[in-house]
This record gives C-alpha cells, sequence and structure tokens, in this order.
C-alpha cells in the first residue's frame, strides 16, 4: 500500500481548521460536564469567617491552661452561637461561649474546646444553655478553628478556562455566591447515513435491506462527548437525495457535519459529487484498520467529515476523528483516550503494517491487565465490538506482536477498573 | 477510637435493605446508558443475507480459476446489484453479477473479486455498466463474502440482564430490529440540606451564612450516576422543618432520601428526632477519615442516608455509602472505582488507622503514576478537592505510608490516564 496518510498526520489537517466556539453564560447548576470560558475569580473568602470545626466551647486558650479531668477549670458561659449566627459580638473575658460547627468564633476567643472535653458531654447541644462549663483539658491557641480564608482567598483564580466542569466544581462555585458562568458553547453535530439499503427503526425488515446503526452509534459517542446532534437522517444513492439530506443544515449550519456511508464505497460517490459542487472534498487513506478511507471537506463552507459505512469502521472513526474535533470545538485539550497496557494472550496480526485497532477484552489478574481478541474481527461486526471492553492497538509499522508482548489499549467501558 | 463499625460492614448492612428497581419499557434510541432488564434475544441473523464485502464482481470461482493480469477471465455481465437489491435471483453460469459492499450476493456466486482486479478499476461503479469484465486474478471460495449470521445468529443472546448500554449496544439493538427494551426503573433519590446557616443560591450572603455547596455536589454525583434527584431544599434546625422537608416525599416516594447536615452535628438532632419518631436511625461511627460519623435508617420506610455536613466529608461518603445503593438500585453489579496504583511523592499519615481518603494529584511518569497531596486536607475545604484528581487511600489498620510507596487511588477524573 502507498500514499498512505499516517493518522496523525490526517487529525492535524482535520484540527488545522477546527475553531474552538464561542462562549455562553449558563447559570452554575446546569454547568456541570460544561467546559468554562473564563478564569473564575473568587469573590469571597472561604470559609467567609473564622468557625468552629467541633461542637463545644469557644475559650481563650489562656483561660483553660491548668485544666484536666482532676481539675477542670470552669467558666460561666455568657454567649450562644448556633449555626448562621449573625452579630459574632466579642467574648467577655473569663467566659465561654457555646458554639456549634460551622458557627462564628467570637472576637476574644482563640481555640474551641469540643463538648466532649467538657463536664456538659452528656447534654445535647439542642438543651437548654447551662450557666457553666467545667473543661477537663487545656487548648492551644488556634484549635478547632478554621480560619476565614483557609481554603479559599478572595480575589484567588479557583478554576481556568478550559476546566471541564465536575460535581465539586459546580459545589465551590455555588459556595462562592456565583451564579452564572461563561462556557463554551456546546458543539453542534448533524448526522446522516447513505445508502439505499438502510432502514429506518420501525420500518418493515425486507429482502437485501439493514437497519441503520451507524446513527445511534454515533450519536451515542458525540452526545457522551457533549456535543448537540442533529439527525439528518439517510441520503439515498442520488445526488438530489445527498443534496436534500445536507441542505437541511442551511437554517441553522452546524460546526460539523457527520456521514457514514451505508455500507456502499460506491454510493459515497453521490456525496463526493455534491459535496465537491458546494464545497470541497479530499478523500484519504489513512493508515488504520479498519477505516482506511476517511472523507474531510466542506460543505458551503461548514466542516464535514465522510466515516466508512461498516460500523466497527465509523465507530474507530469517530473515536479517531471526530471527538478530537468535539474537544478542540469545546475548547478542551488534546485528546488523552483512557489508555491502558496490557499483556497479550494471543498474539496480533498486521500483515500490511497499518496502525490496527482490535476488538479485545482486557482482564485484570493480580493487578496486571491481560487483553484477548473477540470473536470474528470483520469490521462489519458489530457485535463483536459490543463484546468488546478495550480496543488493542498495534502500532503502525509494526506487523507482529506476540502472545506475551505488552500492548497499549484504549478502554471503552467506563467500568473498566 | 472504640466501636468504629469497618466501611465494608457500614454498606453491606445499607445494601441488605436495598433492592433493585423495577422495569420499564424504553424506545432502544433512548436507552443509552440504562440498565438492561432483560436479555436480549436476537429476532435476526447479522448480516442477514450473504453480502459482499467489497465493490466488485460476484463470480463463480471455478470460472475464474486461471485468471492472471496477463491472461485475464472475461466474462459477460448478467446482473447489476446495488446496495438495498431486493430480489437475488441466480447468477447465470459462465456470467459476472456487478455488485456493491452490502449488497446481497447472488445465489451460485461463491465469491466477490473486487474493482481494483479487474480492468474496469478506472470504471467508477456509478458508471452504466459495461457488457463485460476481464479478471486480472482467481478468487477462492467465499472470498469477499460476509455470510449471513456471521456475526449473530437468529435466537441468539446478544446482551445480558444487568447491561450498561453504551453506544454501540443501542446501535447492535437498531441493527436487529429491536424497538423497545425493558430497562431498570431510574433510582429516585430525594435530597436535602440541613442547617440554619445554609443560603440557597441567590440568597444574599449575610453574616455567619454560607451557601449549600452540598446539594449541588450530590446531586451532580448521582445524576451522573444515572439517578433521578428530588430537590427537597433546606432544612431549618427545627423538628416542623425537618419535617415539612422531609413530608414532601410523600407524594410519591422515592427509592432514597439522602441529607446533609448542613455543617453541624449538633443540628442533626433534629433530622434524627423527627426520623426516629417517624421510622428509625442509627448513628454509626465509620471507621474512615473523613466521614466517620454516618447515619442510616428509614422515614416513614423510605430508606435514609444521613451525610456528614462538611462538603468534602458529604463527597467521600456519598462515593463509599450512596452510589453503591444507586448501583443496586439499579441492578447493577457490586461498584468498582477506577482503582489506579500509584507512587507517593510524600507520606501519608493516619495516625488512628481509620481508611483514610486524601485529596492528591495524580500524574503518569514514564509509564509510572505518582501522586502528592493538594492543599489543606481540612475536611470542610472544598477546594482542596476541586484541585485533587484523585483519593488517596490508607487503609483501615495502617498509620503511615512513606514517600516511594505504592497505594491505591480512585480517579476523580474521567479524563485522567
Amino acid at each position: 500500500m502507498t500514499n498512505l496518510l499516517p493518522i496523525r498526520e490526517a487529525q492535524e489537517r482535520i484540527l488545522a481548521v477546527i475553531n474552538a466556539r464561542g462562549s455562553e453564560p449558563c447559570k452554575v447548576e446546569l454547568a456541570i460536564h460544561r467546559v468554562l470560558a473564563e478564569d473564575i475569580i473568587s469573590p469571597l473568602a472561604l470559609p467567609p469567617f473564622n468557625n468552629s470545626s467541633m461542637d463545644g466551647y469557644a475559650i481563650r486558650s489562656d483561660e483553660v491552661s491548668n485544666a484536666s479531668p482532676s481539675t477542670p477549670v470552669t467558666l460561666p458561659v455568657s454567649l450562644d452561637i448556633p449555626a448562621g449566627f449573625a452579630q459574632q459580638g466579642v467574648l467577655a473575658k473569663e467566659t465561654a461561649a457555646r458554639i456549634l460547627t460551622g458557627a462564628p468564633v467570637p472576637d476574644g476567643a482563640d481555640a474551641v474546646i469540643p463538648i466532649e472535653a467538657t463536664d456538659q458531654f452528656k447534654n445535647p447541644q439542642t438543651a437548654p444553655m447551662q450557666g457553666s462549663v467545667g473543661f477537663f483539658k487545656p487548648a492551644k491557641a488556634g484549635d478547632n478553628i478554621r480560619l476565614a480564608g483557609e481554603d479559599v482567598q478572595l480575589g484567588q483564580v479557583v478554576l481556568e478556562k478550559g476546566r471541564h466542569l465536575l460535581p465539586q466544581d459546580i459545589g465551590l462555585l455555588i459556595s462562592l455566591g456565583i451564579r452564572e458562568v461563561q462556557v463554551t458553547q456546546k458543539a453542534r453535530v448533524a448526522l446522516f447515513s447513505s445508502g439505499d439499503e438502510l432502514l429506518l427503526p420501525g420500518q418493515p425488515m425486507s429482502p437485501g435491506m439493514i437497519y441503520d446503526a451507524n446513527t445511534y452509534v454515533l450519536s451515542g459517542l458525540l452526545e457522551d462527548a457533549g456535543a448537540e446532534v442533529i439527525h439528518l437522517g439517510i441520503a439515498l444513492d442520488n445526488p438530489e437525495s445527498v443534496k436534500n439530506t445536507l441542505d437541511q443544515v442551511l437554517q441553522n449550519p452546524p460546526d460539523l457535519i457527520v456521514g457514514s456511508a451505508g455500507v456502499s464505497v460506491g454510493a459515497f460517490d453521490y456525496v463526493r459529487e455534491v459535496i465537491e459542487a458546494n464545497g470541497s472534498l479530499s478523500f484519504w487513506r489513512v493508515n488504520m484498520r479498519p477505516g482506511k478511507p476517511v472523507a474531510f471537506g466542506n460543505y458551503k463552507s461548514i466542516p464535514f467529515v465522510g466515516l466508512p459505512g461498516n460500523p466497527v469502521s465509523a465507530y474507530i472513526g469517530a473515536r479517531v476523528f471526530v471527538l478530537p474535533i468535539i474537544r478542540k470545538l469545546h475548547g478542551l485539550p488534546p485528546f488523552t483516550q483512557h489508555v491502558i497496557q496490557a499483556v497479550l494472550d494471543e498474539p496480533l496480526h498486521s500483515p500490511d503494517g497499518r496502525e490496527s485497532y482490535f476488538r479485545g477484552v482486557i482482564r485484570k489478574e493480580e493487578g496486571v491487565y491481560h487483553a484477548r481478541l473477540t470473536g470474528h474481527q470483520g469490521s462489519g461486526n458489530l457485535f463483536s465490538l459490543v463484546q468488546a471492553n478495550a480496543l488493542l492497538i498495534v502500532p503502525a509499522g509494526v506487523n507482529h506482536v506476540g502472545a506475551g508482548e505488552t500492548i497499549s489499549a484504549w478502554s471503552l467501558d467506563p467500568e473498566l477498573t
């Protein structure tokens, strides 16, 4: 095979024409798994005020320095500070303030002694406050006090542009009183399949026809990556149908059009004809298996990726070429697959040295990953992809990897550990 | 510390009273990331018919056995079989059928010769069919034919009950013409926070108050696990408010109620009082850090988990105790976190030997994971969780793990590779 384009070069050529989307405001509660389009600077300190980390009594540490179980120090209780208490006040000298976890430490106090180290331990915090409290042990200045700003300081950058927001990030933003953040707009991807042999779900099966699986495999991958999918349906093997299918996007142009060619390379010629008449298209033969033929271009200035029609080739092509586009549209750094190193149970052969993605099953034994192939590796055989939990990768230029050798694998299973 | 319950025992006690939810029908297109509640038996063979894996010509292999570039075998073209062709017909002897990838192989033919190995290679498949074709090489019986049923056989179990459905599974179900599957109902979880000091997003900040982060941290974790979250809001530190908050669930009882205690253990007493009067509640001291105090019981027969109020404790408590409940409700097997083995940059100390979860950052260097701590490990400090990409785990009974030693870690970052 001559003139096969290396995968990395094909990826780079595609990404060279893709720009990150613009930003839009998003309510913080709805921003989970969105990508920040701004640095977040804290408008508050966290905690906002010195507060107690225990239920107990705020005191001046020098007033209880001699406390012990046999010689408790007893102080009158002059304040009761529940959580949410607004008026801090000053702790009168030689008194204690009953205080709950999270409540503001009064000025003057420099430590909190937990209720377990007092004679009030049996007295629930919700019971009426007693007139005095006996302390069984001393405290150092600062004990059981969380200082204002110890977690986050006013003006600090807490989350950076490009951050993929996780549940804990949403919690932090809420803690800071932030209501709305700028996030990258969701990538909008229009999907179609082409081929006279394709049936939509719900149409009756008939001889020579197959149900179109690619639309659903690809839309699942794209939606998992945070993209919004526009379904264009099935283009038949004639130029009018292809053009009508594609022209659905013109009302609200997406960031990307992704097609898969039914199962027919021949059918793809109609897509080529229509796209070349309305944009441009390059067919590449990429140095990979499966998924060698990849088309890239634009339709009326909208980027277009044409994937092979075989479902497994389309799936792998989408992982290799389309998901990196989604990341770039979302303003995320280049893709890192979850790569596992696994020891082969059986040899892998890649006779022509293309970078090859085999469907495999990985399992962990005594801390080491082992890999075997799933069944029939034909690229039309979706079931062997369903049975796989990983893609086993033979690098370009390698013809053979023996049993017992270690290879890299992409995990396909979010639960693979 | 005496009488600390081992984590595994607390988990087992909780899971002992949780049952998988019932099933419901779901359209296949909407079933992604749902859990199958039935075995799927294939109603079709895949491929449904013998078909060509190449664009080319279907022939009888014994009729072209002498073909070579210098002595091509020429046959008249008697059939043209595009994709989606319904009438297979029989290939007349000593003729060839033009055939596209995926199109049904006619009876009589036993191999397909790709167009590249014929004198029609320059002739696009979409051009008018020529009267005859010259073959430059022979074929073996079966070449370039995908046999009916080679991927999936009629009646075969293709997906098993308990399967978490991925994009490729949806594609397979669509391929099989299946329109609807039984899936486990989504877990319904009611969430509340408690504490007089808590503010809702949008309320003005005032002295002594903090915004309630836990609701959003927990709802993010739960929704990522596929649960439906019902927000009960904030219960104030009085029995009426707690009861009113909880009674919101009675119209449509959820599978689980999860509370977090504002930041006050004292405040929790009101929750205890209300739940004990309307169900039962056990307080456990679990052998873990952070998150030692965990409450478990039921409110009017609905299972209840009470998490600590500190956001980091609540987060870790939810991962350890609540997410396994969601998995069981969904009919999934016990939880496996994504565990990474990492070499410590710095020592970890767990003076009282509790199973400890430290917030850390993991990085890969030359194929080996290394771990360091994020900043301040106080359990109120959400920012150090935000900065972490992993929880570094010191097992129960271990007081010290030295720099250079290997520990287990849970990945918190879906992109950690």
